[in-house]
């Protein structure tokens, strides 16, 4: 029973202590583990069960889109990583640096990759020459080193997986239209398959990407209140092009620099969904991406007809493509109950001899807590619309509940600062005239900072809510992960 | 027409430079890109989508033999690596190492994985404490680098893609069954899916992997007449359990060693295709792994009703589970036809106004150049009877003709250099006494090395073939990718 013992400890309270109740759910729902080596993880069995469905479904949306996986060298020699200024100024601070191969040292040391713009850029220039040769939409699913100096699980570590988009096109025109359409991917799979609610945007210039004319982002608001940056999309103008002297033959026989774009989500998302669903009792996990979507937990599972009457529930569940476990160990139903809690799986049935004399089972919903008895025979009916519709539509507004909570729409500094100590942090709208200076100070005085410049605007005044100039736009500001 | 100009020139003929021939099909079917990291390649869409192929149908298979994936770590300290000597010392010169992180330099370098060994032993010690806790049965999908002087794309480069498996048991005769369950599964998915044929057997011992009690390999013969290692399976015993300290409690309360293994297959498996069933208009792609299982290319296309049949064919086609295209670019047919010849495309379509006036089209198979008149409302049953049974087993049975045209069997030294002078390089069966010193021998004197002891031994004289004295058993030697 050590084992037993071990599972039904409880975890810190959100409420007590928030970044311990996350790392208490990183650990005992087995998403990850430490390892020797300082800001790296294991990514446990569970937890890259997740990042395969992600993966999965987010592939599916770039293909449907056009886009086709490539794969890059891990490395990046630093004479490359340098053609672009901006880029190697944001990135080589902190990257991981290869300088011995075997006994030998490297004349031109390597980079492990922090993002590999250089290493397209550097192929694009060997294979495209006419407009024949355009668009490329290419992606890679990879990991990237960052060599950060404080690291959580899945939010901040030195290394991490990602995907990230990079194309080229003919104009302008078209690479815009990429790095909207890539963020609208972002947004629909955030809000459809993990259930969160995302704002759209386009962050300030002081929060561009290294090398970026414009970098778009999708924010969402965690359960503390902070916001965490869940996608970004970036156009990239002709600006790499140029440092890479990547140029093709237009229709009129002119040399012209073609226009790029890079996207990426990461296993951030993880992180996302743990802060974005999670509860007192652990994980809370959209179905779309959960490992198990269903547990059948049998009551007096020896008694007879029950684990068959199980299994045969099971098989017709899977029949009809839902991922279900029978779990018939030899734990007690209670610390089933808390170990699929824990591990946040949707859909609980239990169903125990009483039960199938009764034609029924009891259904549970982990996001709500709701029971309710079903009858055997509109099981399978019943549990693939929970999962396809009801669950999914009410984690989206429950989390959407939370924010529009968690949201103040502010006119002066005062007023950030109160809402704030009154309702807790959340995302601050409010107007602002365009100057870094009044964005570094907003942050200052109410320590909120910029998080973007969301695309659907309110016109909440016509004043900076800082300088009291006339206003370009509504920022969202909040405190970021 | 600079484009078409391109693709008509012909690659170098394999009996000319099968060297330059391998190196023409890599680069003109567009599978990679040479980068300026030195030994490291861009795999482009073509070759990735050959790669992702493979991927889905060995984790399939994986997942169907109860195994998990995870991600570990792409460094491993220094410290980690040297725990295991004969690891170790397999592994450290032929590494890659990082001494930087950002400016700092580290204390411990870090090595980039060569192999995961090491990490997945320090997680079985933070995971595996009772009988309960096994077996562990993961799998990850990564890449790893080896420090390599001479490189080739596919079969030997500084940084490849593979998997690698690493599990777990209470006892050495589980984890036996798991080393063998695994090779078995390599050579399944080589001969069903590749068409290509293997030799399973067992690495003699100087040639096992380091830190191995025994190395168990599949080994195939391309068309030059070396031999190439498909895919290694090890079985370690409890060596790295007694370096790493992984203890467990048996059903006894005592504390007990468990038993591991590892095995792998990597980006090289595209080279083996390459090698075995390309030709000299290209590369010759099995179905299963074919990212374009047919193409339809119409003829006369601007004429009413070609296109609209040819969409209508493939959309068919699409819905029987073919990967199919319609190449209706400008390009002449003449040079469609070399394009997917060039990229092994398993089934070509021609479709023209003639033919769909006689309610028929013309199928073309890529590894024989059979060519016959089928039956529109035949085609799609024609079509998926092809590209599951009759290509592969077509393909599989030509690759087993010239593989058994290529194995010699030999009782004397003289006999292996007149046999290999005679009919060029293959397979050579010959006894062997189990002395290294002979093992050598060999292949100073007649350039082939013992590939592995098959599983299947013929009994082809009683002494060993270099030193006369009673031979223990019959080695298949080769030269060796």
């Amino acid at each position: 029973m050590a084992k037993e013992k071990k599972l039904v400890e409880q975890i810190t309270s959100m409420d007590e202590d928030f970044a311990q109740w996350y790392t208490d759910i990183c650990k005992k729902a087995e998403l990850v583990e430490y390892t020797s080596v300082k800001g790296c993880m294991v990514i446990r069995p569970y937890g890259y069960a997740i990042w395969e469905n992600i993966q999965r479904i987010l592939d599916g949306m770039f293909k449907a889109t056009g886009h086709e996986n490539v794969c890059m060298p891990m490395f990046i020699p630093e004479s490359l990583l340098q053609k672009e200024k901006d880029h190697v100024e944001g990135f080589a601070p902190e990257v991981a640096w290869v300088t011995m191969g075997g006994n030998e040292k490297l004349e031109d040391r390597l980079c492990v990759r922090p993002t590999s713009e250089t290493l397209f850029c550097e192929h694009y220039s060997n294979i495209v020459h006419s407009y024949r040769d355009l668009p490329k939409l290419y992606n890679q699913w990879v990991s990237v080193v960052r060599w950060e100096k404080t690291t959580r699980p899945f939010l901040r570590s030195r290394e991490f997986l990602w995907q990230e988009g990079h194309t080229i096109h003919a104009t302008a025109e078209e690479a815009i239209e990429e790095t909207e359409r890539m963020l609208n991917v972002y947004a629909d799979f955030c809000e459809k398959s993990l259930a969160m609610p995302v704002v759209k945007g386009r962050k300030t210039d002081s929060d561009k990407f290294a090398g970026a004319e414009a970098t778009y982002a999708i924010e969402a608001l965690m359960h503390d209140g902070k916001a965490l940056q869940a996608g970004t999309s970036h156009y990239f103008g002709d600006g790499f092009a140029k440092a890479f002297d990547i140029m093709y033959t237009d229709k009129e026989n002119k040399k012209v620099y073609p226009h790029q774009t890079s996207w990426g989500v990461t296993t951030r998302l993880i992180g996302a969904v743990i802060m974005t669903h999670g509860d007192n009792s652990g994980l809370v996990l959209p179905p779309a991406v959960a490992p198990i979507q269903a547990v059948i937990i049998p009551i007096q599972q020896f008694k007879e007809g029950v684990l068959d009457k199980a299994n045969e529930l099971a098989d017709k569940l899977k029949a009809a493509g839902v991922r279900v476990k029978v779990d018939d160990s030899e734990n007690s139903p209670g610390w089933k109950f808390a170990e699929y809690e824990m591990k946040g799986v949707p859909v609980r049935i239990e169903l125990g001899p009483k039960d199938i004399e009764a034609d029924k089972c009891v259904v549970c919903t982990r996001y709500s807590g709701e029971k309710k008895d079903v009858a055997l025979e509109s099981l399978t009916e019943t549990v693939v619309g929970m999962l396809e519709k009801d669950i999914p539509e009410g984690m989206f507004a429950k989390a959407l509940e939370n924010r529009e909570k968690h949201t103040y729409s502010c006119t002066t500094m005062d007023e950030i600062t109160e809402a704030l100590a009154k309702n807790g942090d959340g995302f601050v709208k409010a107007m602002w005239c365009g100057e870094e200076a009044c964005e570094d100070k907003v942050k200052e005085v109410t320590g909120v900072g910029s998080r973007c410049i969301p695309f659907e605007q309110d016109n909440l005044s016509d004043k900076c809510v800082c300088c009291g100039k006339p206003a370009k736009k509504m920022v969202m500001w909040g405190k970021a992960y």
